[in-house]
């Protein structure tokens, strides 16, 4: 490890410490900002603030960029050290403490987050913690493998403390793009036309004197767990693909395609992998996570540019990635989650959002959050900032889940996440619902035709004849009486199935 | 009337006709794109089409900006001409023709609307229908209080019909700015950086030769009643000037102020009446509709700028601003929706939107459209296109309705308009809920204890609390089985009380 490399900046290589030492900087109360969206997380110093503070109990707000890794959200909600957490999460030990009331959890649209923190709805930020991979001469801090809300954690923070991962390689500089948007009454346009566009810097701007420890660790982002693309995951990209396909032959969708964002998770990994089998040279991804099938487009020379907030890579993604680090590099850009995320960008640039749900009911309602309506699962993340500004917004789902005891389509969704508004494509490995312009009667039919599993399909049918049958053919027929009757079923005999 | 004023444009002089003759460029099947924003519909055209087709029974597709008057939505429903009618309606007629199923809605944010027809997923437009104040020399169409979706209408349509309405002051040439975006992957950023700048031409831009027919017509527009601001308007307003100032003290919103929209409505007009006890003498609003309320803000000098799509005055109204265009007009700029409505402006400029509720739940959820979760009111109109975007969010309703009959506190909407990851601010004549940084468990305390009527209060605080001691305190606690109890009780006694 080149220390000069690592700590350019003279004034504050006298802070560097140990992450014992940098733990003591917390007191309880504190509002903690924290770097990590999958990657990215600060690990040793969080560590050691669980370990020093377990016996006493501290209560900390723990704001994210989104998920991080169990050295932080694990660690802090064992120890019972967590308040309030913002915005997204997905560890189980978190989830836990959420879903007993111990830990006050407020699921944003990750958008919104920065914004809110400098206009100080949130409250103040006491500290941000901030894995590096450098610190430039002025005190810049050049991120790893993620950026989330670490541009506005520094900039509201009182006082930051850098985590320096040395193993993450040098060349990582230069990838990230760093640009922070005034607030009203003086913002001006995000100057982003095309996914290409560099509008920042390469390092999140800090007066080194804000700096208060420098912590150097070495530890590993737990990686991404991809399972192999299965039967499902490859008919549901299937069906969209030919959408998609004859979106272009029908002069909807431009010749040379729109940039595509695609969620998390194997289901979404998978969908943007089937894009390797399609024509085109010039693909553009405008996204919050770039996951594995982004590499292989790259590779399969299929890629224009990559916009994301986070690479997201799989233990051997990763290793594919670090190998070829700078032709990669030329390709991704990583911006703050404000930017990657921001409904302006995302509805000039006319991206094809691709986002995943719990439920989506026979109205094109859609449930990312909530089990049966009341427990937390992860959060709503950043796909309602895309959906809603999207060209076409796509939903994909298997049709059932828990081995076809739970129908992911529903009569009414237990929670809304999305509103019938904003959902334009619904896509299970039954087959793609296309509800463009289709009143509410109209995607009942389309929803509970093509996409629904088959043992599901006629009950579905049902519910929506009685409810005509006794509302007549108002609106949207619901019959409030017996609209979350599968769900409450499936709570009394683990089954949606009467 | 002076006709060369009227009609700038030597070649389009010989296709002036009278409704009738129009009329007959009316086929089965087609997609008719008007003017309208509650004002400014076409209303001789419409009249004699129904007139025309009232027998044969044709059907047509019937697109506007939003509400349009009783010539249009009224004569077509009550004579069954439309088969699918977006974006927002209003009309006794038009709304059961809807909800008995013999028209199809699609019931659509309206900065959404226009794009969705450029990019071909709404189907052909074949014929616009523009209420115009004059043509200037090269065909383009001066609109008349309102632009709405005319701009797009005129530019996708096969052929226009222009309804030169000489009861408009031809004073209104100059007050409106018309610009529309380019398709992705071309778009640019939509150079609005203040309430004032003007990006366009004061025209729609159109080839005289898609011009078919211009007809004369002198129909008024109906006038929106205003009633006197009640008791109830008065608290909430009340309610809300406090909280905004308190805001300011606090340093969460700028001194200066920040730009405001509004509602359509009554509880609206009465709220932003309001703010003429302000001491701000620089207000500016960046709005939809233009109501009431504005002239008076405008009379007290209290305003720098006003942008919206279209001025929604009473009778009395209208009459002070013809007597004074000349003054309101340096004031007010008229836009097309997709660009008063837009996303990206309405988050750069940081407007703080105020719309109201059909209900609201105790988690934050808000019902925008539907009565009883099946029945259609109006639609979501452009409500999600400032909620989701603006500094902060409001939503304020009467707490009851129906002589205290209904809750407009409820435990659980019936439909979702807006998420609980939108809603900020909920105000009743109760009091007021500031849901910024809260979890879903600490939103339910303060809707219920700060929002709620006295007869619906305790009954929704056991609601909560039994909903806790049932699932314990899970994210969002919840009773699936009775969540719409209070609707079916309504529905079967005619009030939700026990």
């Amino acid at each position: 490890m080149n220390f000069e490399e690592r700590i350019r900046c003279n004034i504050i290589k006298n802070k560097v410490m140990s992450a014992e030492e940098a733990a003591l900087l917390i007191k309880d109360g504190m509002t903690i900002g924290t770097s990590g969206f999958v990657t990215g997380g600060p690990k040793a110093v969080p560590l050691a603030i669980a370990e020093r503070y377990k016996n006493e109990k501290i209560k900390l707000n723990l704001y994210t960029g989104a998920i991080v890794g169990d050295e932080l959200d694990g660690a802090f909600a064992r120890e019972g050290l967590v308040n309030k957490r913002i915005p997204y999460q997905t560890n189980k030990d978190m989830r836990n403490a959420i879903n007993n009331g111990s830990v006050k959890f407020i699921d944003m649209h990750l958008s919104h987050m920065p914004q809110q923190i400098r206009y100080g709805f949130l409250g103040k930020i006491d500290i941000a913690i901030i894995e590096a991979t450098a610190i430039t001469e002025d005190g810049g801090i050049i991120p790893t493998m993620s950026v989330g809300n670490s541009p506005t954690f520094v900039n509201m923070a009182d006082k930051v403390i850098v985590e320096i991962n040395t193993s993450q390689p040098i060349e990582l500089e230069g990838m990230h793009d760093i640009y922070e948007p005034k607030d009203p009454p003086y913002r001006e346009p995000i100057p982003i036309s095309k996914v290409s566009d560099r509008i920042g810097v390469p390092y999140i701007p800090c007066n080194p004197d804000k700096i208060a420890a420098v912590v150097f660790s070495d530890m590993k982002d737990t990686t991404l767990q991809l399972t192999s693309i299965n039967e499902t995951s490859k008919k549901i990209s299937d069906y969209l693909i030919d959408f998609l396909q004859t979106e272009i032959k029908h002069g909807r969708l431009p010749k040379t395609f729109l940039p595509l964002q695609s969620g998390i998770g194997n289901v979404a990994n998978a969908v943007l992998g089937g894009f390797i089998e399609l024509k085109y040279n010039n693909l553009n991804l405008y996204s919050e996570v770039i996951q594995d099938a982004v590499l292989d487009l790259i590779d399969a020379d299929k890629v224009e540019k990559v916009s994301g907030t986070a690479l997201t890579l799989s233990e051997e993604g990763l290793k594919r990635f670090y190998t070829n680090i700078n032709k990669y590099k030329e390709k991704i850009i990583l911006r703050p989650q404000e930017i990657s995320n921001n409904p302006e960008i995302i509805r000039r640039l006319g991206v094809i959002s691709i986002n995943t749900a719990i439920e989506v009911d026979i109205y094109g309602n859609v449930n990312s959050t909530h089990i049966l309506g009341t427990k937390m699962m992860n959060g709503i993340g950043g796909s309602a900032d895309f959906t809603r500004n999207a060209y076409i917004s796509i939903f994909a789902t298997p049709s059932t889940a828990k081995d076809d005891n739970i129908s992911c389509i529903v009569p009414m969704v237990s929670h809304v996440d999305h509103t019938e508004h904003d959902v334009m494509v619904v896509v299970t490995e039954q087959g793609l619902a296309d509800l463009r312009g289709l009143s509410p009667k109209e995607r009942a039919i389309a929803i509970i035709k093509n996409c629904a599993h088959p043992d599901y399909k006629d009950v579905l049918m049902e519910y929506y004849e009685r409810a005509i049958k006794k509302h007549g053919a108002v609106q949207t027929p619901n019959l409030l009486d017996e609209a979350f009757l599968w769900h409450t079923r499936y709570s009394n005999t683990g089954s949606m199935k009467i």
